[in-house]
């Protein structure tokens, strides 16, 4: 299967570049605003891939050229500009499967709280900015970006993954499920969303006030 | 310690009742409005405990009575009945720790979701309505009553304690400890514990959706 990391040169996208190229046989489009950058990130995921005697081709295009190519188009971008990505691939996306991993936060001195949008979730936000008739599905909302791009690394975490339809939730929990470590659950549709994204702030907390925890998922059991 | 649970009848304290008795040597005193119901759950939790060689006396009383004769007193009932409980034993608090493990939650046809009250947290709700002075501590938010309260069932699960001052959080952290399988984790400061219940929802809406899931906790790793 073809996937395209938009915004893949960074954070969550680059943990899920690296660890799909490393541990499947699905081709990785690493996709950015400027193609230029997602080459070069592209080619450093290789790098970093062959020196694991992983020798695959990890290719960096430009947003649209990417998503154009993808059948499960991952928007691995900020909150504050998933709705304007969405938009820029929006003629390009085809029959594709876009995947929202976004999470809004907004931060005081106390910790990280989730900063709910008015349309329910951020996940909720990418639908209604998707084109009529794409599938949208949320999913890598809670994992740690870093410790996820770090291949020596091991997780062992779930991923909540919500959907209005089953087909494409079905394909996103097998690309989930591809990922050693990683467990894809259920979480029902869409509007399930906001409790699964809240739950990205907690960890940042919990980590923050805990000697020895960092970088931290969770299991539900 | 001596451990009051206000509510201890039904739901979380119930679990929590059994937990504490079976599984540490601190005092247990079961709460309810009705005394007589208190009482007649206190004997059935000795039963219960008698039954696997435990033989602890489970007190059994009024939650004004309860509250006064407890260090620790843990406010385990529904959301919608949190305030006027704790009014109800405000002027018996003396220096009690008060522990609100409470959530408000509304359902729909999609599931659970976070019912977050307006001050931000039914945390804070708690906190609100505790007399001036009085340490408020949240935690236990997140467990799964019926699993808590059956002392075959193993649990591997973590709490999230929050609180504004240290001392009272490490005694919630050390009472959560004594209990078999729990792990408690700080959370940080009141104003972190919304994130913490809107937990709860989802850990539901995951059991609903995913085949052999159900009372569920959570481990953060």
């Amino acid at each position: 299967m073809d996937i395209a990391l938009l915004g893949g040169t960074g954070d969550i996208g680059e943990g899920l570049a690296l660890r799909w190229a490393y541990d499947t046989n699905h081709d990785v489009i690493v996709g950015s605003r400027d193609p230029e950058k997602a080459e070069n990130k592209a080619e450093e995921y290789e790098t970093e891939l062959a020196s694991r005697g992983t020798d695959v081709t990890v290719e960096g295009l430009g947003n649209e050229d990417a998503a154009a190519r993808a059948d499960v188009v991952v928007v691995a971008v900020p909150a504050y500009h998933l709705t304007d990505t969405i938009e820029a691939v929006a003629d390009h996306l085809d029959d594709a499967i876009l995947v929202s991993p976004a999470v809004g936060m907004k931060r005081d001195e106390d910790g990280f709280h989730y900063n709910r949008p008015g349309v329910g979730s951020v996940t909720e936000l990418a639908a209604q900015a998707a084109p009529e008739g794409t599938q949208v599905v949320g999913a890598f909302h809670n994992l740690a970006a870093g410790r996820l791009a770090n291949l020596d690394a091991e997780i062992d975490w779930d991923t909540i993954v919500v959907g209005d339809e089953t087909d494409p939730k079905d394909t996103v929990c097998e690309l989930a499920d591809g990922i050693e470590g990683l467990r894809p659950l259920d979480g029902g549709p869409l509007s399930n969303a906001a409790e699964i994204e809240g739950l990205t702030p907690l960890l940042i907390n919990v980590a923050r006030h805990n000697d020895g925890m960092h970088d931290l998922g969770v299991t539900f059991q």
